[in-house]
Parts: C-alpha cells; structure tokens; sequence
C-alpha cells in the first residue's frame, strides 16, 4: 500500500526516475542494474524475474487479503462474529500483509492503488500490470483457498453488495476508495519520508475505519481485486460494476487533483535551473 | 491536528518565524522564499495561495471528520453499531485524516486546535482565520454529503447533545476538550520534536478515548465544527453554545498555563545573549 | 511510565548521573545548569521549582488516569460500557497521558513504577516523594471531580475490589503488577534508546491487556494510587492493603531481579578502566 | 518474535556472523568478547551463561504468553468474555512480552519461530535448543500458575482444539501458521532494518488478527509450546499432534521458500569479489 522498488530496466523516462529514487523509501538497497545479472541471468533478463518476483508478491498478498478478511466473516452455529471484528479482520490483515511484502512491492494489493501509484509516476506501464495481473489471480486463489478449507454453505458468501440504493452505494463507495487514495498520497509525499515506521499500522486501521464505517451499507470493498475474486468463484456478478467504476473513478479523479493542488516536490527537485552553474560539477 | 507550515508572507514577527522554523517537524521542506514565485504569480501573490491550500486542506479535512464520523453511527434494520465502534470511527477518520493533510495543515480539523496554536505562535492571525473558515464550511458540507447519500430519517441525527444536565455538561466537555489540549501541547513541544512516526495514531486514538468515556454523558464534540456543521444542515440549535463554549474556553485556558508552566524553549533559543559573539557570524 | 528528567541539584552522587544522562531519552535537552536560573530565581531555588512541577505533572497525570479511566465505567439506564470498552478506556487514559507528561516527569503515574525508577537508579529520593505526592493527591482530585460532575449513585463506584479470593487475588495482583514493570524495565533498557516513538502506545495497551484479562477477578488496579483516590473519597476501605501490598512487593522484587538478570549496561560505561588513557582528552 | 542476539561463543561459521552482525537490530551493543568477562567468569563460561539467559527469557516470556492469554479466556457467573476480547488479550500479551524481552532474546515465544530464525541464520543450534527448552517449560509453568490461581473448573481450559473437521483445521493451521512466518520474515529483512519501532504493537496485532479469524475453527494456536503447557498441565492430548506438525511444517515451507523467493542480502554484502581489493584493508 506503499512505496515500491520499479524495475529499471523498462521504459521510464530519465525524469521519472529521479522522482522515483526520491520516493522509494520502503527499500533500503537500490536495484542492482541490469549489467550486473547474478546466477539467474542465463534463465531470463532480470527485469523480467522482477516483474515475476512483484506479479508473485502482489498474487499472493491480496490472497492473504481476501483470505483472512472473508475468513473473519465467516460464522457457524456457534460463533458470529460482530461487524467491529469483520472491521478489524480485513483491516488487520492489511496491516500484516504490508508487513511481508511492503519491502517488496509497496503490497497494493489492489488495482486502484497500484493506478494511484501510476499516476505519481511509482510505477511503470508494465509493472503496473505485473501489479494488477497478480492482484486480480490472488483474489481469486485466496477466496477460493477459504471456500475448500471451511464449511461454507452460502454460495455469494463475502462477495460485495450494496444494501442502499445502487447511485447511493456508487457515491459511499467512491467517497471510501476517494479517502483511502488520499491516505496512500499522503504516505508517498516526500514530506513524510521519515515517517514510516507505522505506516502498516495506520494504513491498516483506515481500512478498519473504512469497513466499519461504509461496510453495512455499500459494502465497503474499496478494491476490485477484492470484489473480483469471490464473484467470479461463486459466480455471483450482480453490482459488481459498481465495484470497478466507483473505485477505479475514485482513484483518478483523487489522485490526480490530491497531486495538483496539496503536491510538493522535493526542495532539491525545484527550479534546478535556479542553482549557480558552478555547483553542477558537485551535484 | 499538530504542526502546521507557516505562510511566510504574513504578518508574522521575526522572532515568532524563530521558534516557528524550530516547530516545523512535519514539513520536512520550507516554502519557496516569495520572490521566487513560480508559474501561477500571475494569478495570485504566494501568500494567498497557501492561505487557500490552507483553507481547502482543512475544508476537506473536517469535512472528511464529520462525514466519516458520523457514517459510523448511522443504524438501520440490520444493523445498529455499538458505542465503542462509533467511538472508534471519530478516533481512526481524525487519523486517517492526519495522515492525509498531516504535513499540509498539520490538520487542525477543529477551530480550537488552530486556538492553541496560535497561542504556541505557530499561526499567525490571517492563517488562523484561514483554518477556521475552512473548518466551520468543511463540517457543514461533509454532514451535508452524508444526508445526502444515505438514508437518515432522524432529522437531529449526529447533533452533539448531552444527556447530563447542562452544567455538569459544560463541565465534562470542558475537561475532555482541555485533555486534547494537553495533548496538542505535547505533540508540539520541542523535547518531542524526534517522536512524530506515531502522532496520528496517538491523537486519533486520544480522540476514541474521549469519546469513548465521555460521550454518552457530555456528547463528546470537543470541536465546534463538528457541533456546528450538523446543527446547521439541520437547524438543531439547542445546547449549540455548549458545543462552543466549553471548548474555547478550555483551549485558552488550558494551552495558556500548560505552556506557562511545563513548556521548555529549545536549548539553542536560551539565554542567546550568552553565547559568544563571535558566533553570531555563523548562526 | 518511561524515563524522567533528574532534578541536577538533588543529592545525587556522580556515578548516578552517569546513567542517568544516558537513561533520559524523552528529553531532548538538558536542563540549565543551578548557576544560569532564570527570572524566578529570587523566588525559589531551580531545583525547588523543579521538585513542584513534577508534583504538578504526577498530580494532574493520575488524576486524568482516575477520571477517564473511571468515567469510561460508569453506566446509565441508556448506556452499559463493555468490560473491552473499560479496559480501553484505562489504557488509552495512559496512553494519552504519556503523551502530555511524558517529556516532562516520564509520566510515572504510579508509585510503583516510580520504585521501579528509584531502583534503576533513575530519581533520587526527593524526587521520587514528589511524584507519589502528586501521584496520591492526583488520585484522589481525579476520582471527586468525576463524583462531582457525573450522576454517580453508587458510593463504592469504581473503588478497586476482587471477585475471588484475596489470596488468589493477591497473586493475580502480583502477577499482573509483575508484567507491567517488566514492561517498564524494557523501556528504559538502554538497548532500547532508539525505540521510544510509540512507547506510549505500547504502554497503554499493556494497561489495557492486563485491566482485560486480570480485571474481572482481582480488579486489575496494579496500582496503589489509583486504588485510594476512590477509596478515600468513598470511605470504601475493604481490601485496600491488597492493592498496596501486591503492587509494592511485585514492584520491588520484580525489578531488582529483572536488572540483575536482563540489564545490560551501555557498552560506553562498561569497564570503562580499559579504554586507553589518551582517549580521555576527547570525552 | 523478531531479532535476537547471537551467542558468539558457539560453533557458528565466520559467514553465518557476518549475516548476524548485520540482522541484529534489536540488540543496541555488541555482546562483550569472549575474554572480557566480568565477575561471574569463576562461575561459568561467558557462553554458557548466554544460553541460561536466553533460556530463562524464553521461558518466563512463554509462560508470560500462555498465563495472559489464557485468562483472556477465564469466564465466571459475571463475565464472559467475547471472542474479540480472548484474541485482544492473546495478541496484546504478545505486544508487551516483545517489549519485555525483544532485546534480550527477540521474544521467539514459538519454537517454529525458532526453526524460521534458524533458517535465516539468525541462532545456531545451541542456542536453538535453549530456546525451544524455554518454550516449552515456560507454557507449562504458565498454565499451571493460571490454574493455581483461577478458579477453573473445566479441565481442559485453553486447550487447542479444532471445531472443524481435522485434516481442514490441519489446513488453517498451516495457513495462519505461514501467515505469522511470513510476518517474521518482513521484520529481519534488512530492507526493514529501520523500522523497527512499532514492531512489538505490529507483531501482536498479526497475532490477534490471526486468532480472530481462525480461532473459532481451527483452535487458532499456530505455537506448539502455546498448545504443549495445557495439554500436559490437563493431560487431554486429543489432536495434540495436530498443533506440532501444521505449524512446524508451515514455518519449514514458509520461510525457506520466502528466503529463497523474496529476501535480498543487504548491498554492502552482495558481489563482495567487485568490490575493489585495496579496499579490503578497511573492511
């Protein structure tokens, strides 16, 4: 839900890249740079096994999302669980998943983060497909992992869906992934570069915060990975277009002006034409 | 809800911009010095477009508040949230917000935060109007959204309101509003300047635990914009000056003799006159 | 509940200090040496004016910790607070409370964890009389506020009482005091200077686990201030030398050993006779 | 649960303590060589005494873990306690043990965490076995100290058991179990080698998440020593083996996969023969 290392070896322009080394504070060690393939080059090119290692992260930390967060939905004879528990499942279960895998890929988990992240050039045109790809197939294994282990009769268990009316739940659905984008602009600013030890933490509980809040009513998916999964399992597909266009426009729409208006680029990056001639040859 | 960038084309007086610049730990970069406008000095003098980033940032901000906090205590036929999930949706959206506009604003979200900051001369008078503006307008519009898109019969809904006689009221929102004070008061002094990482934690959490304990009694607003915008959309004025009272007063009272009695200036403004002159040269 | 600020002018003996300026890791400046006192010196001397205002801080502290904490558990005929929503309630009262005082005395709030500070060395006896002062008198402001403002029926409301056997109670006690300063003891470990940002998190949620599950059985106070504010405003004195005895003597044994076994002193004051002489100059 | 210092003393290879030296971030002092030993030399080797602490912390902050999270779980005529509540109190005693002994020994706590921080050559096997004995003691003493001071009359209180049909439990039980290793793994990757700070709160609520989710089905224990104490303490061994070989299978697959697949050797370490050679006098 972070920051995340980018393959260098695609097609990102020179300027991108000085954004990008700016921004990738979830990592503390550079990418080695394509001249220097260790044992695996013989294998395949190295940004390839990286688009691989993220599309296997991202696969496997939304199954974990979905996984856990419909797990803590699930209730038998003896035991239902509150809407305060099912809050804190889903929101818990992204606090630890940014913790296996925020030093890998950032852990999106989710197709409108991952667009988010696109939008302030953290990513490239195919990593951000490794990205969505992985998302999308981890929902899927993850909610079906949990349909073989547990007892599950409801057939559209934990899929997404409205209880108010459909352009009501569009609007809360909106508002909900609007906010979490304007969470996830506020962990990359430069400006909180050296406040990111509990960003697993906060972020996990504003998706407790979201769920708990929104989820009675519309829901409260925030992501179509999340929302995908379980419906093409159960089959189920009723309001699920409401689950790709509420937060899909959401993103776009947030991120895009969050970074217009409340964006600062980092001192060193501002007016560089401003600085003495002189000082170039030090730079 | 903590420390916010000063516009430095104000009125600010030179020693107030001194213990500013040592206050400032959520911005990690300083505004552009004024004469080098960038694009848009065409349109408008730097100062008053950071008066307005100002004002926008804290508009959505206490708008999010309102909409998110009272989101959670909406109840239907399926589904009624206990107090302490509702107590939770107010601590985690202050933040999440934090979050959000934590190193724009410091997000205030309540026009008796900016008092105390004013107090501390971390805002000056035109920034401080500012924030209020933009706090008074964003509780409105945000509660206004949430009757908009959900289904609220209850036409008082969310309006602060005690459940204690009006005195014994006055009095619980005083001392809740007064330990948010303290709080502020800690999360802004110097000899905490290097523990920020968990700030929007520790004042979201501080806001659930007042409400939480105080609440059921007093209302728990602790925030005139919070009391305001939902009184205001819905012409439920009654107990309303509780909800400004109690918390101004508190905050003056409160910010004044904490910073009296337990504030300590950073050890490099002390005594100045001590300091050998010859290093006047380098400072 | 952390690390304090030492008054310079007590009668502490320089090996003392030594530790001490080493421990203060809340502080992020020292205080002013005796000889530089500011305006008040015609007043009282700094170390006087020092010794007040942790009694002030203590005071104020516990008395918070008893009134919110407290407040959290009173119930009405509309409203019955969670045993979950009282431990919440208690834990995040320190947790906001290490937030205001923290910096300024360390936050103490019980006499028990200023013993465990007397131990490692970290208040001289001054001092510590101070505190549990202020600790005691807190208590008891706390508790008669909360009387006073809140519709309270109930004379022994809120005074510590166990529901099983005093001696189990006793050992429960015991234990639960028992973990909470080996909390404390991790946190001024030294190893751990660089860990402080969500000490108060990780101290009041220890609170909150313990007042959890030790609560319904002994009462889960652990501490012997906040016990007799209530009692003594209540005239309630049944089983109050429980929550004296068991906290004390967990106090005094569990720290002494916890230092013998687990400290590690700085690696800079170990054996200290080994460094080079030449170095000496430069320290 | 998270880093812990090395025995120096023990039969590790040069290679394993250069990988070591750079993981141990808990720990803020290196431990003192071999010949420096301080008084208790007389008594026993430097080594040996290592083990014994290792030991007694493991096994004190084991039993720790089972006494606190048991009596979570403690319900009498008044009180009984929501599941909520019983993975509060298991994850927050996990929290506040990390604090207690993270920088003593890490707070395994788990003997598959053992096996994980063997895998990533964190312990020899020394010092392994001094962990695992820990464990295991420290479960039983925890448990019978319970039932010593808790009046309980179920006799197999708190032992792991499955609601589900067991090769599914099998099945949750390595899932949560990999879930937790995971999470151990992203903690001792370098890349995190700087944010360590809300690693106590972030582990705990890993934990929590895992028993609210699976609790009610598979027993949710995911720690052989945590399922060990009562099961000997009550004598009831039903499904015992099904709480050593989920987790341990789980920790061997789970984290020499995640090794292999996702972990990255710290810069300074990787393609050591291109470093320059006459470099290799300062290294």
């Amino acid at each position: 839900m972070s920051i995340e290392r980018e393959d260098l070896g695609s097609g990102t322009t020179s300027k991108e890249m000085t954004t990008k080394q700016n921004d990738s504070r979830f990592t503390v060690d550079p990418l080695p740079e394509p001249e220097k393939l260790s044992g695996c080059d013989w294998l395949m090119k190295q940004s390839h096994l990286d688009l691989l290692i993220v599309f296997l992260a991202e696969c496997i930390g939304t199954g974990l999302l979905v996984f856990i967060g419909c797990l803590g939905a699930v209730e038998n004879d003896h035991y239902k669980p509150s809407h305060l528990s099912v809050a804190l499942g889903f929101g818990l279960a992204v606090m630890l998943i940014i913790n296996i895998f925020g030093m890998v890929t950032g852990a999106h988990l989710n197709p409108v983060v991952t667009l988010g992240a696109f939008i302030y050039k953290l990513v490239s045109v195919p990593t951000a497909i490794s990205y969505c790809l992985g998302q999308m197939l981890g929902g899927y294994l993850g909610y079906g992992l949990l349909r073989i282990l547990l007892p599950i009769s409801d057939n559209g268990f934990c899929v997404s869906q409205p209880t108010i009316d459909t352009a009501k739940a569009f609007g809360l659905e909106f508002m909900i992934t609007s906010i979490l984008m304007m969470v996830y602009c506020g962990v990359v600013d430069p400006r909180n570069a050296n406040h990111h030890d509990s960003v697993p933490l906060r972020f996990g509980l504003t998706v407790t915060c979201m769920a708990l809040v929104a989820g009675p009513f519309s829901g409260g998916s925030m992501n179509p990975a999340r929302s995908f999964g379980p419906a093409l399992y159960s089959g189920v597909w009723k309001h699920q277009w409401l689950y790709w266009a509420a937060p899909f426009s959401a993103s776009l729409i947030t991120v895009t002006a969050f970074r217009m208006i409340f964006y600062k680029a980092p001192l060193d990056q501002r007016n560089p034409e401003t600085l003495p001639l002189n000082d170039k040859d030090d730079v």
